[in-house]
């Protein structure tokens, strides 16, 4: 692969396809040790669960730059675009970066994105020269919008945020990757497997986004290994065109059977 | 429908499409009441479970009498070719009449059938002049040489008995039904709801037979007229050639989105 | 059912649990033997195309009051909230009623809802006095701002207009069921056969609605018949209490087969 | 992995999972190339196919040579137990080897195996000392009477040959892996891309076959390496122990949305 498939985000050069979240790990370590297992380049982390200040942040932030990965820091836990807002511009300061991935929950159980709050937060970070990475939904009304708000990466869900359950609508992640061709969508949320992350590679996207598959597996490093591998087998495997299926259900030649005669 | 889609087993015409089964009712007098309710002209009855001879049994053979359906008596709970032929042999006694479900179950938890205890009785019995209605699997080569022994009938499984999973294996279920266009086919065991029961018909089934689905739904006597209902719609559906599915994933004019200079 | 299953919308007492669409018949009698043959009580009108004051409206209009059935004027063909609205009150005035079924198309490819011209329309009919019958996506978000805009119902889809595809997405189906217990929720678009319909019944969907699937089948009369029947299973079906489906795959002795002692 | 997943077949130690097919590739250079790049080490060839005797043949035995795969020779195309006796005997003359994939073919379209042709084989060919592989459906019962006729491998079936559409019947194939823990299982036919690979070895399966979703592939030599890799993440993805997917649609608080007077 390499340069035979280039790979930007934000005019960032990436070899990775696959970004991590940093929750909810066993322990430090483990977490250390995954995103190194995984060789993923972006984790992306929570600016309100490790609030910037506090030891236990600060210790975090060691961890994290002694990793030697880039930090996308994330919105979780906003309801609102103005809480999404000053939760980005407080992770300009903390981070001296203008990457921020945009999430504004809508609703308690599913954490599904609020595409209306969405929106407005990504139009105003927009204008203050934010990169804005959203977390939406595979609605494309919705993404022809962020677009227009001035985002250059949209992050559809594939799931409710820590469910597991893969792709829950593939016809809606197909019809937004053949919509926007150009512009690299990151399948962000709701995959449980490697399988799942490979399905959605091979459908075209340019990379996925997880954290509950891998810190909640039972060997969260040995599943940050598997998940690197995936991703870069989906990858590989959409550019070298799988073959078309074939149904084979109905018989080439006369039917076998006969025919009754008093038989529908 | 009536004359229009004429139906027959074994050279007797029907006119309802669903078979019920008769065990796990709440009580009698609701089996009467579902078999009613959905319009059925065929029960199948398990003979070891209702022993000809004792009260319990005379007082079950009554109730079904009463009812006024045919009996399809059935060799369920056999488990060797031998067993199944003593009991059709039985059933045959029993109720003066030459119909019998074969079942040859070939394992405990899925309650699948042995496909090889199945022909060897299915030959058997034919032989001696019953008409069979096998409980096979999903397999082609298995139904071509159920044919061979004499079976004018086959009823595919959907899923394990009592599962009420639905379909499992919907593209074996196409073959069978694209290879043998001139037998009547009857899907048995696994459905658990209308919805299935209408897409197994949509596929061109020409029946379905069940139990569990009704016998231990909350309300069994509405479920059995929902059931009765569902298959007459799938019928229905099949004759009246449904529409063809469209995918629109793909865009027709060209693509929104705006290629990013330096993105793949 | 009957008095057991009262069912109402904006106040209207209605029987029927299907609701047709009118388009893309192969002529008006087949259109109006269809109606007849599905039993519904409410066929959606295209305002812009059957014009009011031409004389193929003219007719069209009579033939539609001859069938007895109530209309539901509809926006099919808008692209914005402002056309919309006036087509909306141009309806108003043509059928002297206030109900409408609100499209605002958002993309060409899948006629998906623009959820956002959507919920403007919403809020400035119902604030006109509109009884507003919104065809939306499957999002708890914009189901709960339509809600707040003063509709009371829903029409999420099921896939793209015309598609035949079913359900797109289960998983956002049930949710939409689950948190809206006491709004009626009429799956509308994307239905390409009664097996569909029942599914989406069983859920506990009150209504559904639809047009291609009947209007381009081979037989759109039975077809009609067809739905008409299997939305009744499906309903029943729900009330019913269908039995909970049961894995049995796993095996509940010990397991068969003999470890080898060199294998994985 | 290595020493921790240990990994045999028939006593011979193996660290890869992935096994390839040499039909149907554009060149025998590509197929060599392709091998090398899955890291496969055993590949399977039809004896049929390639006549050993002939000058063709000579040159494609050579290049397997060259490659330093094992060979795993396959009597493809027999249709009896006989044909596929005999063709074995043949390949171990040849191979001067005992492992042979057991073929038997019982129907044209779907390339099924025939069940009753293959268990005669595979017993007659165990008690000649043969190391079997059979290729199977996936009914349980089958599976019993292979191992009981000496087979300590068993090869399932996903989907018909060549067919590309990854695994027909999820439940069969969860019900074989939890029945026979301790033999080892191999995914042989139907998979066409490496999600679908992935996901049987997430559910346990031991290894996979493949040929023509690598052979017919846009870039065969870079879907085997796809192949390949995805082996190995779902080998890996299966120890780590996937999360439990979680539902989630069903809300956790008190409903949302009113319940209106007069609604069901």
């Amino acid at each position: 692969m390499g340069a035979a498939d280039p790979f930007t985000l934000y005019h960032a050069p990436l070899r990775s396809r696959l970004l991590l979240g940093t929750a909810r790990y066993p322990s430090p370590a483990i977490l250390a040790e995954a995103v190194r297992a995984s060789a993923c380049e972006i984790v992306t982390v929570s600016l309100r669960r490790e609030a910037g200040g506090s030891r236990a942040g600060e210790s975090f932030w060691g961890l994290i730059r002694e990793i030697g990965v880039r930090v996308l820091p994330n919105t979780a836990g906003c309801r609102t675009a103005r809480e999404a807002i000053a939760t980005a511009q407080m992770a300009r300061d903390v981070f001296e970066a203008d990457w921020i991935k945009l999430e504004v929950i809508g609703e308690e159980d599913t954490l599904q994105p609020d595409v209306f709050g969405l929106i407005e937060a990504a139009r105003a970070l927009s204008a203050e020269g934010f990169k804005v990475f959203p977390y939406t939904t595979d609605d494309l009304v919705v993404a022809e919008k962020l677009l227009d708000a001035g985002c250059e990466v949209l992050m559809p869900w594939a799931a409710p945020i820590g469910s597991g359950r893969g792709v829950n609508n593939a016809f809606a992640l197909r019809a937004l990757r053949a919509h926007f061709p150009g512009v690299p969508l990151i399948v962000d949320a709701g995959l449980g497997a490697p399988s799942h992350a490979v399905a959605v590679m091979e459908m075209g996207y340019d990379a996925v986004l997880l954290n509950t598959a891998v810190s909640r597996a039972g060997d969260p490093v040995a599943m940050a290994r598997a998940f690197g591998l995936a991703v870069e087998a989906g990858r590989l495997a959409h550019l070298a065109k799988p073959m078309t299926p074939r149904d084979m259900a109905e018989p080439s030649t006369p039917a076998l059977g006969r025919p009754f005669g008093d038989v529908a």
